[in-house]
């Protein structure tokens, strides 16, 4: 019926420019990183600069993560409970704190503007994808 | 203005039995694991047993991580755009597959039907917590 490749799963396989183009429309997104021997996992307001996602934070676990180079992975998802269909991009990498003024000065011109306090996240964090890939499920019966 | 304890970022605490209420009822989730070597987030359809977190999956790094009984979270969340508001539970803990049959049985009648094809999700995998803890963004103008 279609030529879209699934996975192991039977979910469908989304290309390079598509989970980009989830990954900057999505409003939240979820920051996942292991800290103090447990997974956390955050939903942050985030932004897409070059092939880093990028968001703010303030003294805390994800800024621990950040420093301490471990794996951070960054996940976006939508879904439809009527249809019951849904998809998701994840990136897995490193994140790091942004120290240069030059790249916080254009990075304040993405206009992310947390939902929280933005005064109680004074610093951005970057995280640099090794891998990013989405899946979403098959239209209903199709797969 | 508020009652309500913030957390050192300014967010509201929420409660256990409102962490419980919001697991329960949110349609999505997203379950989160290391596997090798990075960190991986996936949405599943879940159920709330008692005080795990259930859901179904099939041969994959969930049951990987389940079975090697590593570090698992679960995250449930919700947001409003227009209001710039937004609330999370994260579920801390361990996971394992669900092996009896009785047990099995009883999750069946859960209606975990997950929107992808079920049949390829013949494992169930209960996540039983370690630490429940949401968050919620005050009301605007509120913090």
């Amino acid at each position: 019926m279609s030529a879209v490749p699934l996975d192991h799963s039977g979910l469908e396989t989304l290309g390079a420019a598509e989970c980009r183009a989830l990954l900057a429309a999505a409003p939240v997104g979820r920051v996942a990183f292991g800290f103090d021997g447990e997974i956390v996992v955050l939903p942050v307001n985030h932004a897409v600069d070059g092939d880093a996602v990028v968001f703010r934070t303030g003294w805390g676990a994800a800024l621990a993560a950040a420093d301490s180079r471990g794996p951070v992975s960054f996940e976006v998802d939508g879904y439809d409970e009527a249809e019951r269909t849904g998809w998701s991009v994840l990136v897995q990498g490193r994140a790091e704190r942004v120290y240069d003024d030059p790249t916080i000065a254009r990075l304040e011109g993405l206009a992310v503007r947390p939902w929280a306090d933005a005064a109680e996240r004074p610093f951005w964090v970057r995280v640099l994808p090794l891998s990013v890939t989405g899946r979403r499920i098959p239209p209903h019966g199709a797969a």
